[in-house]
């Protein structure tokens, strides 16, 4: 059996999500239906670095799978996307060694979160941003997102329905940074994140950002470790899972 | 009656076009729809500058209609919105004179195609950019640009199924521009388009592009008056109505 490593992207937009769930469109559930056409209606199951919520979008998404094909790496990214859907694409195919694990192994990844911050929406960013009509104070909100930076018990910034116990993650790098007239852009690496971890840390920066709360309120909020303390959590067509390191 | 112009904005994708066709979802019927409901039921036409394809879209359509209410301006576009679907966006309404006519008096449009020039797709401009991997040569698509301007029987761009006679119409402005580095957008200014017009223009200039024709051939291609002698229609996606002037 060889191992295969796989980086793909997807529009979020028409999916329920990254995960398999019974009669749902998932991204999962595209892949393998694809891999187990190629490999005669015997079932391939993927493994990703982490599941994706429905709306979110993947432009560096990894996942592996073992296969006894032989088929050298590059053709499997042209055989992939030969017959999957227009809204997944594979950008890259290698080999990797038989330890290698999509998910056990990150070491990294990098979500992206994208505003458009004008008084007008957009209709043709309305999958890919989330519309913010008041401005935001960006200063402010850098203020607040080096109150984040290293390592925490992250229980204010987790989704309630969760059953992962240590919640202790660290965030190497988080900016916010006007990229367009009309876009501001949120960049966070991180070691892992907690169940909507990304979408409640833009909320609350949003809200920081709109002098809702203050800058310095932020390290309180991770002090106290009450998700209820935290602001609510951004939808999530403006996120991007950009990429995955290992 | 008060006669009512509108600047709409829409998403072509899931579209099949404009123009109201039965039992298809259609930027007209959706339109309407929510203006009836305004009346109360009592059904109300809406006229456009012209109609456009399934999954083309529009920055800048105008539609005008009649109405016994008494609303103000800035509140028709508020309350239209509200009522419509989140791929349709009314940008501004505004009370114009019994005589205004949305489609008779049109002076210009214009159109901008966007192409998406790079060897790899992208997933997030798919249904906003036409993919052509090959590099495009954007100086020989000027030179024949220059050939399309002025005042020209252009049968030869003009889709066969079609019932128009007169197929004189006058090109205003015609540019092509490497916009991104992987961004090349076709701005066309005219006093009219046939049907398909422009998209058979954009096919016949990416010939031109990747050497598949010289630029001088485009004269002889319009003094044909032959549809057959002009390129393939490009495909609808990277197309949207910029704008209708009066």
């Amino acid at each position: 059996m060889t191992k295969i490593k796989c980086t793909v992207a997807y529009d979020g937009t028409l999916f329920h999500g990254y995960q398999v769930q019974p009669g749902k469109r998932t991204v999962q559930r595209e892949i393998e239906a694809v891999l187990s056409r190629m490999h005669h209606g015997q079932l391939v199951k993927i493994a990703a670095s982490g599941r994706t919520d429905a709306g979110v979008h993947a432009f560096g998404q990894v996942f592996h799978f073992e296969t006894p094909l032989h088929i050298p790496e590059d053709r499997w990214t042209l055989a992939l996307n030969s017959l999957l859907p227009n809204d997944i694409y594979v950008r890259q195919a290698e080999e990797v060694s038989e330890q290698f694990h999509a998910r056990y192994d990150v070491k990294k990844k990098e979500y992206r979160y994208r505003l458009l911050t004008r008084p007008e929406p957009d209709l043709f960013r309305r999958a890919y941003t989330t519309h913010i009509k008041q401005p935001l104070d960006v200063d402010a909100m850098n203020l607040a997102a080096a109150a984040i930076l290293g390592t925490h018990d992250f229980s204010c910034f987790c989704a309630a329905n969760t059953d992962i116990k240590d919640k202790v993650r660290t965030i190497y790098y988080l900016s916010v940074r006007q990229e367009k007239d009309d876009e501001t852009v949120i960049r966070i690496v991180g070691s892992g994140f907690l169940y909507q971890m990304v979408r409640i840390i833009t909320g609350t920066l949003l809200d920081v950002g709109i002098y809702k709360i203050t800058p310095d309120r932020v390290a309180e909020i991770i002090d106290g470790r009450d998700r209820q303390a935290a602001s609510a959590t951004a939808p999530p067509q403006g996120l991007t899972l950009w990429g995955v390191t290992y």
